[in-house]
């Protein structure tokens, strides 16, 4: 956990330094014990900064929240965007699409854990603002799904249906997975998007 | 979610109503604040008892969590072992399985989230238990598989991993289930169950 949170690559894009300094510590303290029995104290304990300090970037826990689930769904909805944006097959963009969002929930999956489960812990208006970020990942992967169906080389129950489960058995590699596990993260990319293709090809 | 926690069928195992009341606050108190964050303090209050009186039902918070853990996978994996006792092809018992398990994540979401997500929080005495349970529920859902590979009704990519993917497929509906959205339990059950069937179906 404290090799994926320290991980330069995951907040890269948080600055200054010292914000980027909190936002790990805040992965770190809402991974152990919760967003609820998380403190901004505790939080600018573990960064070895005060509460005053914390308070110049972050006015609040709930801030701190936001902004790791900001970045995540944003992470999130551009890989899913450049899969269905890039050249190939229906077949060959989902599966893109499924590695991707797999691998990134495999890696980040105490990230993952936090963005996924202290959702309704975010305040109405940033609420709305991550919602309308899922939408429009749901839609990405939608809309792969709606292109093999129309070419006829995909058949689904139904487009909305399947849409969910797909991104739904991506997302759950959070609670799952285990970096002392047998699989690599690339290695369950791999599985997943073979075992999605299945779920969606034609009888013939 | 009162309603859900509030069911006797839930929670009917559990006696004396005391005892009972004591789960039925608890699984609220996790689901509004998390476990870490709940205090035994919370979870008398909400039943209407004293802390004393907690006390001599529960000596600690980490057994209510036991409890409310035990009774949920014990109740997974008698649905899962039901179904591949049954009679009837790999693919109907499959079905079977499925169906049964995503319902009851469905209904039971708030329960489903707190004992997939609060996993880390139990004893390492009771951690062992709920661990033999969970792999006795993965063996369930791989013999069905098995089955089906061997008497070749069925084609997957490896066993372990389509197990894998398969059971959590399900368990995550307890994370995204919504009472107030648009699919049933029912509904939800029978999607799934054919988006599995898709998934280990030979390419013929």
């Amino acid at each position: 956990m404290g090799a994926e949170a320290a991980s330069g690559e995951a907040w890269g894009d948080v600055t200054p330094d010292a914000a980027r300094r909190l936002v790990i510590a805040a992965v770190e303290a809402f991974a152990e014990r919760g967003y609820h029995a998380t403190t901004t104290r505790d939080i600018a304990g573990r960064a070895g900064m005060s509460p005053a300090a914390l308070y110049i970037h972050y006015k609040t826990k709930e801030e701190l929240l936001y902004q790791i689930s900001k970045v995540g769904h944003e992470r999130s909805l551009a890989m899913l965007a450049e899969a269905r944006d890039t050249e190939g097959t229906p077949a060959e963009r989902l599966a893109a699409a499924v590695r991707a969002f797999v691998r990134w929930h495999a890696e980040y999956h105490t990230t993952g854990r936090i963005v996924q489960y202290e959702l309704g812990a975010l305040g109405p208006e940033h609420y709305r603002e991550i919602v309308a970020l899922r939408r429009q990942s749901e839609d990405a992967i939608r809309s792969i799904i709606k292109d093999g169906v129309t070419a006829g080389e995909f058949d689904v129950p139904e487009i909305p249906g399947t849409t969910l489960a797909v991104l739904s058995l991506c997302i759950d590699v959070a609670r799952w997975f285990n970096p002392a596990g047998r699989r690599t993260p690339d290695e369950v990319g791999t599985l997943y998007a073979d075992l999605v293709l299945r779920m969606v090809r034609q009888a013939d």
